[in-house]
């Protein structure tokens, strides 16, 4: 298989939850920290470094994707790429653990019970009430969705069924016309591309760890198999962002 | 008549061209100057103020403007805002003057000369030659156009038929459709929709001046015939911001 596309993925950098070690997710709008704002610059300058260059970007309509793309743009200096930003590409909903601290959902629920959650493809976590103040149905960007349709938990799959529409529509027909696309968006919603792209078990994608702020390069045939894939980072600084990522326990 | 619509424009913040009294326009893609970037948050937070929200914004591919309307969503924490970027909007094209200083502009080709260049509607300033390495032809986001459409210099005249393009296939649908839109554009792309809106004469035009970073609301009848316009400003604030920019030449 010949490679003749190629398309770069990165996982936004650090937020203030994932700092704080709260769950985040879907209808958390956390922003990034310092830290996260570096990660995000640092990935622009790797871009840069490796010559590339973009004809559009995908991102969600998080404010962690959204800002840590802008940071990319600013070192690639490309502030006219044109952007989609779509909720399919959001991170996986943590229902009712949304906002909680990790430690203490572990102690409610029993570290088992959590890891069940983190560590399965198809369990869902406990939902979130729509009478909830942290349900997202009546703030933008989703106030006029049709309610039904806005997640209140979600398992892994339900990420992976929920973000594909976004890819089979809007972004597969852009990389197949030969545009050089950039997806800056979260841990989960990335994990399902890469299940899908890579035909993954379930099993594989659960273990998969996608580092936060290191640009992921995939060359794809032209029917979009994918060829190869490598980090813009050394062996060394993948291994430590994995080792973080994983502490961190994936879930932001 | 009665208003239904509310439509928000917002000219760039001040840019480093402009600072240093260069001529700038669509080939010239400055950043903003510290004080523009303040200009950008200012104006966001008079939006806030002002209980403001948007469903869109449209901007031109220039960073002066994309910078600026990011800084405003920074203020409105509304990064998930859907943004369209197109050259339509961009700023009017100075030919040969592109880049140099106002100044020796005026000692070269005469204060008079000059004076008519920036202050006629329809005459032209001196083209770019498409071998000039300041011609945008060759360069992102401009490469794939089929290069008889990029500007190598326009009038008023020429910039306004450019930008209404934009205005009546992607912004007026929207503003039809119900959608609260924002506009951050440049000094003549802004100039080109109030004569089109407001229906002024070429002098009426030329006399107009869009201070930067001053939000201007118009209300629109359900025709989009505009029903009142006014500055989320102080009147005191309208006049020191016009005064500069005519002082600046209004060419940036």
């Amino acid at each position: 298989m010949e490679a003749c596309h190629k398309l770069v993925l990165l996982r936004h950098g650090e937020s203030n939850y994932t700092r704080d070690n709260l769950f985040c997710g879907f209808g958390n709008d956390a922003d990034l920290s310092d830290l996260g704002e570096k990660e995000a610059a640092v990935a622009g300058q790797r871009m840069l470094e490796a010559g590339l260059s973009f004809d559009i970007a995908f991102t969600s309509v998080l404010k962690r994707a959204v800002k840590t793309l802008y940071l990319v743009q600013e070192e690639l200096d490309c502030h006219w790429l044109p952007v989609v930003k779509t909720w399919r590409l959001n991170e996986r909903h943590y229902g009712a653990l949304q906002g909680l601290s990790k430690t203490e959902t572990a102690k409610k629920y029993g570290e088992q019970q959590v890891k069940i959650w983190r560590r399965s493809y198809d369990v869902r976590p406990p939902p979130l009430d729509k009478d909830d103040s942290r349900f997202c149905g009546n703030i933008a960007p989703y106030r006029d969705f049709d309610p039904t349709i806005i997640p209140v938990c979600e398992s892994l799959k339900d990420t992976v069924e929920r973000m594909l529409p976004a890819w089979h529509d809007v972004i597969a027909p852009d990389v197949k016309a030969g545009k050089r696309v950039l997806i800056v968006a979260h841990g989960n919603s990335l994990r399902g591309l890469m299940k899908y792209l890579k035909q993954l078990s379930d099993q594989e994608i659960i273990r998969l760890e996608i580092p936060q702020g290191l640009p992921l390069v995939i060359e794809l045939d032209e029917d979009l198999h994918p060829v190869r894939d490598y980090y813009l980072a050394s062996e060394e600084d993948v291994k430590v962002a994995k080792t973080k990522v994983g502490v961190k326990d994936n879930v932001n």
